[in-house]
């Protein structure tokens, strides 16, 4: 199944996208994707509601904006440099186990709306990623248990300001979770329809040019390290996001860097979660 | 005003504690101290309410549990080494810039719950802060106005698990999200209580002994400057907290290092934000 939400910005409204993409409105299903909606099997709840109520709830245009397809969760924890080459390309060591951040979820915007540039930025970078969204409460998780923990995945752009990140003092947070830094979707497809999160394709063009391209089987730590290791320090809580990390070609690593002009495109996807769009615009 | 939250977790319902100490249920209101109720006036609703209310609302025993004060906010951002001799026994520089990260929501608890030693945790370590509450959106707000986005005061212990915080790779909010590790209140204090939170006293017994005492005149960054400032870098949300940082006397800065072991009992509190009492227990 694939989880979508669409509407205005703070008003959206749970949907689905069925296998022949249209999208339909399941607001008389009566619940959000949020921490209650996964964390009591809710996707089985709405896959049986869909058997008796599909036909009859309306269309969704093609028109109507998407927003991020779960309500704000507790959490995105992200995992850095979680592809080598992208260790490399950020003149970081390879990490003997994952390096673990937090992106301010108030960043959270739809898939396809604009990416803001802060103010006083020069190096706004991007990061397409794969994002696992718990489904169930996740503390002390053993690896071989720690699929049973996830709900879905999602596409995530996991932009970045590099100034603000790195060259200032203290901790990574203040260049992550700038508002708009975090669009989520176009839709939440449901674990049973990824049969291998560790082996998908993912890309990312800027302008029309591929600057990030690589399969997640090239994760360091795969999602199901990932999942287990997090939950040695914190409980993860349904709907909570994980951030898998970037593979090699952000605008970092070039030479000369490249970052992020206002009007500038960025395009990404990820086999089986869709693909995204954000035209950069300038703070105003 | 004194807000409070009572119950079982989990199950929390608002209420008020009166002057005289006397804590009343305020169910009857229809709001919990959520981002909604901090962002819409909710304390001054909240006040006319009272006025026309107050002597028909129930008395809260005072043998209940209190949870924390507001409802889960979207962050908790946290300023580290905010006072000099803090730094200074952290042995890290004084910084130029508030040093910020983030604690896991999920971390919240009760002011007086057990707090809960980590599996495999040597070093779990304790924190004294004032905690801002932010009562209105804040975004590039200046300075001088930022008062203005703060609904109120309340006390919060950062606990830490120094090894999970700086020796395990990355960033640190590996040793500052685990359960239990966030315990807020008694109450929150809204801001016409506090005549001036950058001149507070601040003080944590371990077992007894005061091991921090300090003021938030020692402040590197004082409230002003640090909702501004982090306001820079994201969107602060109504009800959001931002803790200010510890004074000197944590466990890592003693030669050699104390850390808690089960049984030992912290408390700790604030010059008008009352006081806080956690009991260390071993993880089960």
């Amino acid at each position: 199944m694939k989880l979508i939400r669409f509407g205005k910005e703070g008003e959206e409204k749970p949907g689905v996208q069925l296998e022949d993409g249209t999208w339909i409105d399941i607001t008389a299903f009566g619940e959000d994707y949020d921490e209650n909606f996964f964390g009591t099997e809710g996707i089985k709840r709405l896959a049986c509601w869909l058997d008796r109520n599909q036909d009859e709830s309306p269309i969704v245009l093609p028109s109507e904006r998407l927003g991020a397809p779960l309500v704000r969760p507790s959490k995105i924890v992200c995992v850095g440099l979680n592809y080598a080459k992208h260790a490399e390309e950020s003149g970081m060591a390879i990490p003997k186990e994952p390096v673990v951040f937090f992106k301010a979820t108030s960043a959270i915007v739809g898939p396809n709306d604009d990416v803001v540039i802060p103010k006083n930025s020069e190096k706004t970078d991007w990061e397409v990623e794969l994002g696992v969204v718990i489904g169930k409460k996740a503390s002390y998780v053993e690896e071989a248990d720690a699929m049973d923990h996830v709900a879905g995945y999602v596409l995530h752009n996991d932009y970045s300001e590099r100034a603000f990140q790195i060259e200032k003092q203290g901790q990574w947070c203040k260049g992550k979770g700038c508002d708009t830094f975090a669009p989520i979707g176009p839709f939440i497809a449901t674990a049973d329809e990824i049969k291998d999160p560790n082996n998908l394709d993912l890309w990312l063009k800027l302008n029309g040019e591929t600057l990030q391209k690589s399969n997640t089987s090239d994760f360091i730590f795969n999602v199901q390290e990932v999942v287990s290791y997090i939950s040695q320090f914190m409980t993860l809580l349904p709907g909570d996001i994980i951030s898998t990390g970037t593979p090699a070609g952000v605008g970092l690593g070039f030479d000369p860097p490249k970052y992020l002009k206002p009007g500038d495109v960025v395009e990404l996807g990820i086999e089986g979660l869709g693909t995204s769009k954000q035209v950069a615009k300038k703070y105003h």
